[in-house]
């Protein structure tokens, strides 16, 4: 398992002008699509920049009635120039744009007037690692969605979207771009689902290796999960919020009907956020319990240690004895067991019999024998 | 104690339409069965499939008045088809149907106008385990009732419910809708006092257990608590606020005289939180109590190590002595002791006079003797 | 100290109607005893049964101005029929029927419109168990009191209140029913002053013990404390809200100039809980200080095995040079030394010096002499 | 460091009339001390008793205009009849008089129409002992300061606001007696100042030692300071509380330039709260690197253990197997190293490179030579 | 790594008049700067004193139409008579006037009418010590700004805005006081972001550390992060708050669009807490990491110890067997095998053989061999 590292994020000096805007050179070049449609009609265009978009915004009003909502959908942020182009063309404010390009931002949801700013942190559906999430910013104007990732990746959790677009699942073209918002969202949300079920199948694994075979990688990995609950917490804590925030926000850009869906939105991230806990309790549990095995070995090699030493020490320092070089000659009392005709025997017969009663000892104490009782 | 696997929850992947039902297999499939009565009189019956409830709800029209409540009793959630077509006879969104297909809601009470919709969790009666719980959703409406639950268990909690109304006991006949919903509620909240009892019977064990003889088990079982607790409040938790949310709404689907029963049931819920935290505390604390006890225990096995081989280290390092090889006659200072007459008695003397004052000192230190001093 | 087991709580069946009463036949049978009083006069009867209240409420209407305030005082709730029917007598609703024969609740107080119920917790004075309560209730009407205890004591915490009125000591007889509640409620609250205080004197010798001493039923004690401490908490916590209650409520059951004394009472109570809280800290740091000292003794333990190890091992090893058998005749290397005229005194010499200098470096370490540097 | 004992609290026993008083002998009689004084105006008088009192209270109406304040500044509770009478002349509640005859309130600010009643606890200025507090109860009338004070010190805190009125020193004899109520209030929260920094200087203290030398009284020192962080705590919480009620409240006793003053008062307690917490946190940073620090000297000590017992017992092995009897005689395998030329320096030359090795092998290890890698 | 030593604070004694002023002499004498800008032009003055101050603010009267915006920059605190006299000439309370000279202020914002007081924290960009931080006082006037730092640093976070300033970047020059003041607060909140992020640095290496191998100096700079952390948030905590009153205050001093920027303000202090939380959970994490590696090297250690004395212990006492002197002569029992022919080596291939099952054993135990099974 590589440890990941931190990234350094990207942002301007701090006394910088409000807006200032700092380039990650490491994020992929913006991909621009548009996708504009009705109950009626749908189109789907690659542009090749914000040139492209304004032609495609302004268009419709040559000819034909104009599509009821416009989804740009901006992959990558390596180009601050585009981002800020586009957000002058949708009329962003300043700070919007900012907060769209330095990706570090805490969940938010805010309230601009004419449009409604959502950020929101997708977690990486590639990668084992629970804890890594990408900004995914989004605009919801009086026509249009407007929504910015970090990074361009074939699978990510918006796919489902553009293919209930695309074939028309449900009344999905005929929600409006609130029901557009609302089903960015909910993928969002709903994302984080089998990530938290993958932090918890790593701790089903490693409860029961704490409880019967503790490895040489258990602490890192125990340690591992923790890490990524506290970020997978620090990204959910705050979209709980602002969901929160636009359910009870008294905006006109929401319908009374994507309402009752947000609040369905909102409940799974506070179902979600009541994983995390619980997965952060049971974690807590299972590094007590590993400490706990852990000095449980230690006894139980000190009881080897002991119940060895134990034995032995009495019965070498008995062969000692008899090895000592009293003369006999001297005297009655030196050694006379030396020259006994069972001397030998004797001490052995005394020997086992004191390693005997040693162990029945210990074995009563429970040092020897099955379990640590 | 065979260990629970967590059961992976079915949900639509992440980004499908909102309403998208997906089938849990592993779910019996549904159960119908019909209560319609009225202060007067009472029909149970058991149906075959959606249709007979389709034609049991508009029977009555063709004569005679209609019942004053009808109780649909749902019993396994295996067909989603069964659940869909029911949500449609009664007027339910699609999105509580959703929730009620989706056994893994965490509880909540939602008005949806017409009808209220809300999720409960019921612990499972026929097992130890007391952190498993199982969804039951009941929506009640102008003149209905309708619940669902995950499993057909035979003793389930609503069992008694179903034996008042049959032999009419108290007034729960003449009760109304609410009157009915009240009575399933409470019965789900009161199935919790037994699982938190059971609960704390086992922590009376372990205690005694960590205070007096600590065994294999031990730790598996304090962690098994402290996990079954943790699972309980997850679901007490929020169906407290459930009631709660209940108990402040303004829907006039509950009546003045069933909202002061309501106050009662969420004491219940308050109650049972109550001893949730005090349990989860005393847990807290039999685990620091189990933790000490493991150190004492080294601390034992250490003191003996430590006596004997601090009592007989000596004692061979002075037999060792009297084993050099010393030739005697190459100086009158060379070991002169092993031609002394009493020089065997005499070591045999010194080293029992040594051991017993080591021995004085360590019981004097309370190394040795009754407990640990 | 023999360990109190958890009482098993009486209570319905999950799923029985509500206001089914359950008797806990544990509990004594009840007694009863009436005190109607003015400001100007006292009667106190002993009764044989509820049929004797209904005889003594209606009484004073034969002739003669009724008594201002009637206390019926119950003890014991053995027999469910007797305070179901002076329930009934009293127009008291089930649920409040309900909540006073099962004995394990809540604390709490609720406002019934015609009268005030209120559950309160009194710790046991006659034990040290400081974390025993036992529930008494109490129902405030136009102009009555009426209290049930769980168990007939000789010194209940009632009976200065019950001298005061006997005594008419202060304006006690002149505060009506409102001011003779608030005197109970007060006396339950003061109860817990030196209950509390127990514990702090308990706190006080474990402190001692843990910095001078540690014994073998320390672990046992603080972990007892903490018990206690937890059990406390849970009843004067809700205890304090329904105080907070009755102070907040409009109800016209409590008068103005009772409801400052209400205040001061509240004042006890959250005073009692700072005090619970203060306890509970200090009982935290003593297990901290538990766990540190034990891990102390195994150090020094384990220094005193280290210094005899550390000093004879090496002697021991060089007598044992001495005793081996090379044949000195083979050549003039083999062991020239046991033919020296002061081999023997040399060879302790050294040993002598080896082991000064070894006991030097550990009292260097601090490894013997005073204290753990 | 001498330890000091919980002061058992004298308080009327339960179920006793409200206000009775009960007197606590340990502390001194009062001594009575009246400053009365206006902007142009100032006499200071000691009293013998409450009949004097009155005397001055009621002096200049017989001629001259009255003081615009008087201050009557009471140390010392011992006699409980005099506290009594103050409150009886001054009409305080005598709710009040109980609070401030039992010093054991918990700091608290209420409203008793005609005067403000506030209980506060100020830090021993004389002692190291940092949780040591004395409780200062004050009432603000109309034109009069009523303050108790539990003991006679000559250095208490009032007596720089003493000194400021005696000299005049800026406007405070022109504030009126809310801005007097504020100066009092204001020292006696400030004295926390350097009772709170006497504690962060221990905590450096502490924190050197448990990072470089742990010694005997380490531990009893940081439990120490924890108990005296709980104490403070509990003594500036609720006085934080209490003046933020007297900030909030509408009294018109309290004029509104005083309450810009009271604000930063308000402030100085936040502060002071916040820094007991961040002592806190240190305090338990400190304690976990001391158990931590404990167990690396258990290591350390351990470590030695191992390498003097791993070096020298195969050397004991070795010089043992040379001192076997085998009879070189009788077979040509039996120990003929005995009778080699140069068997003894062969051993010695093995048994010194053994041990080279393994000293190499634990210095690689790093369980020899400087730190613990 | 030096230990920063707790700075004492200087502020007046107890008791003192409110508005006393303490001279903290460690402190630079301040050093005065007044820039004076509208949109169109600029002008920026270095002063002597505040009698300078003085004429620089009336001097446009005389002629020509005043500066738009005056920010007078003060830097250095050492004399407490240039404040005092700055704040008369501003008219400031001589409560702000006290809060900028006794730099130990909790970051707030307090509205006096005629002048915003905001109190805010900087952390020093110079050391690596993120703890340690700066007051600086700021009052937002009708057409000034006046900012007092601690200290006087040449690269100090006001230098940016400055610089902005000097050379018209962007609006400021347009943007008012209280866009002069949002930019000041602005940066001095972005300040903490490299702050935090070398915290976050420091987090990584100890991470590495712990898990793979444990140092000398861990254990203290888990600690110094700790309290850094500790420190870090005592700052940004209440200056999140102080922000967020200004967002919420009705004041007419802080335009719309202002409060707009204000508002991402506030985000990023949000955001700081955040991190700062984040790494706090961490580094608890990182020290039962750290505990529990040190016990597990413990563990190593022990096993070692455990190997080598249990295989050699019995080695010694068999070859100590046959270094007892018994007479062979003296009967057929006593020591027969050393007269055997192949004695000495039958004892050697049992020695072997029985270390060799030992080892065997062990291997099998996990206890030798690769890792920690």
């Amino acid at each position: 398992m590589a440890r990941r590292k931190r990234r350094h994020i990207r942002r301007p000096p701090p006394g910088a002008a409000p807006g200032t805007l700092v380039v990650d050179p490491s994020l992929p070049p913006p991909a621009l699509r548009v996708m504009q449609y009705g109950p009626e009609d749908f189109v789907e265009r690659k542009l090749e920049g914000p040139d492209d978009l304004a032609r495609v915004l302004t268009a419709p009003e040559g000819g034909g009635t104009p599509h009821a909502v416009t989804w740009i959908d901006v992959d990558g942020l390596g180009n601050v120039d585009v981002v800020a182009r586009i957000g002058e063309l949708l009329g962003l404010h300043r700070l919007s744009v900012s907060d769209i390009v330095h990706v570090s931002q805490r969940p938010k949801a805010e309230d601009y007037g004419t449009y409604l700013f959502v950020v929101l942190r997708m977690p990486d559906p590639g990668t084992e690692d629970a804890g890594d999430t990408e900004q995914v910013s989004l605009c919801l104007g009086r026509n249009f969605v407007v929504t910015f990732q970090e990074q361009q990746r074939p699978g990510d959790c918006f796919e489902p979207v553009r293919k209930r677009l695309r074939e028309s699942v449900g009344k999905i073209r005929a929600a409006g771009p609130d029901g557009l918002a609302y089903a960015l969202i909910d993928a969002v949300v709903d994302a984080y689902f089998p990530a938290v079920e993958r932090v918890g199948d790593r701790l089903d694994v490693l409860e029961d290796e704490v409880l019967e075979r503790i490895g040489p990688t258990t602490l890192r990995r125990i340690h591992g999960v923790r890490r990524d609950l506290i970020n997978l917490r620090r990204s959910v804590w705050p979209m709980r919020d602002a969901i929160g925030t636009l359910l009870r926000d008294h905006s006109n850009l929401i319908g009374d009907s994507v309402r009752v869906y947000l609040r369905d939105c909102h409940d799974h991230a506070v179902q979600i956020m009541d994983l995390i806990e619980t997965h952060r309790d049971i974690d807590a549990s299972i590094m007590d319990a590993y400490l706990s095995g852990v000095s449980q070995r230690l006894n139980e090699i000190i009881k080897v240690l002991t119940v060895i030493t134990t034995v032995f020490i009495p019965l070498t320092f008995i062969v000692g004895v008899y090895g000592m070089n009293f003369h006999t000659e001297a005297g009655p009392y030196n050694m006379p067991e030396l020259d006994w005709r069972y001397g030998y025997p004797a001490v052995w017969a005394f020997m086992i019999a004191l390693a005997a009663w040693m162990l029945v000892v210990f074995w009563r104490k429970g040092w020897i024998g099955s379990g640590h009782r």
